[in-house]
């Protein structure tokens, strides 16, 4: 299989890490959207309109599936990349609810999910688990993570202020949902914080279970050909590659 | 005077509010490009073609100057802008380095430098600065100051963990260029971090002690004309106009 890979920026390495490191796939091009990043901050027709961009982008491989590695896009713009799209197109949004929903057995659980703020006004996580049943859920848009990530500022005294200034009010939940592909840069952070019951669901995890469960796997790709596209500066795109991926 | 401010988002706001402070223009015309804010981590290239779509965007109205309020644009962009518009175009950096340069007396001062990863990159106020005799510099990108002002988060311990992340080494300048609109909106606790004698550059009024050099005001308008522009979500535009400008 040749699959695309979207997202707004770089985050969505994260997810390509899931994948290589399940060996998946015989070939990944991976596409930033580097020039525009950040989406989470931006209005739900300007995502819309950059992610059917990406679906034309794509159409210049013969990809058989593409996964949109981008919580916000994955919130607001599916339905719209799948009507243009000529292959099946998967959001981590998606998985990451069905993956906390295997998570957590009890209907009753606390789940927290964080996001960007479009990914949280989307509502699309929690309209998800409530059509699963779960009740029990609080989002919470946590702005600066990204930006923390990006500074490479991933755990002491500036990420505790911050968990504190977002997590004051906030019980211990039973499970977070790391509703942005930059969160797992500080998951260890945020299961110091809430504690070692917590449960984390990760994008890119979510989105392996989710491929494993709709596909036969049939072979491990231990090298597969991996492409990377940026909008601009692809070095720097390259360059974070080369540090998450050991690529 | 018409004039036309051009901004990568909401930031350039704070430099209107000083020219409606000194009530110099009849009409301005404020561009900000929301849908690819915000330019200060991206590429050299990239926000050179984005300023020359904002100059071809104000061929639409009949300008007598273009104001660049976005210091990152006006650290990269401003010579390919003025090739490309049909009349002048000042920025904040040029007006900033003059400001500072007014404000501070002895040549062996100490000047600390505040921007984007972009701007602090370029250099373009250490070298103007340079050129007027100032070598006692420091520049610090500050990458988390844009997220905390779009959260609206201005003082507090949050503010005051980021200020001892990015300036635990920094000796207490004899003044500070806030070099991003963003900035002046966390300026008192700037202040009050660095004590009161250290003087602050803000880049709204540098601009307008630039004008105010370059240019004769014969009138005052108490009630210009006032015509916003976003490339996407105008309303979110509307409603910070409204907060930070009264209007």
């Amino acid at each position: 299989m040749k699959i695309g890979v979207f997202d707004s920026g770089i985050g969505g390495l994260t997810v390509v890490k899931s994948m290589l490191e399940h060996e998946l796939f015989e070939e990944i091009i991976y596409f930033g959207d580097t020039a525009r990043v950040p989406y989470g901050i931006k209005d739900k027709n300007t995502i819309i309109r950059y992610a059917i961009e990406a679906v034309e982008f794509f159409k210049n491989f013969e990809l058989d599936l593409i996964i949109v590695a981008c919580n916000t896009v994955s919130a607001y713009a599916l339905d719209e990349m799948r009507e243009s799209s000529p292959c099946p197109v998967i959001g981590v949004v998606e998985a990451g609810i069905q993956a906390a929903s295997n998570a957590v057995n009890d209907k009753d659980s606390n789940i927290l999910i964080l996001g960007t703020k479009a990914t949280v006004n989307s509502k699309a996580y929690e309209k998800g688990l409530k059509s699963l049943g779960f009740n029990n859920l609080e989002a919470k848009a946590t702005g600066l993570f990204v930006p923390l990530v990006e500074e490479e500022i991933y755990s002491g005294i500036v990420v505790e202020s911050i968990f504190n200034h977002y997590f004051k009010d906030v019980e211990s939940p039973d499970a977070i949902i790391l509703g942005c592909t930059h969160f797992p840069l500080i998951s260890e952070s945020i299961q110091n914080y809430f504690g070692k019951e917590t449960i984390l669901i990760h994008s890119g995890d979510a989105i392996v279970e989710q491929l494993e469960k709709e596909f036969t796997f049939t072979k491990k790709y231990k090298n597969p050909n991996l492409k990377f596209f940026a909008s601009e500066n692809p070095d720097a795109l390259k360059a974070v590659a080369k540090k998450w991926l050991n690529k």
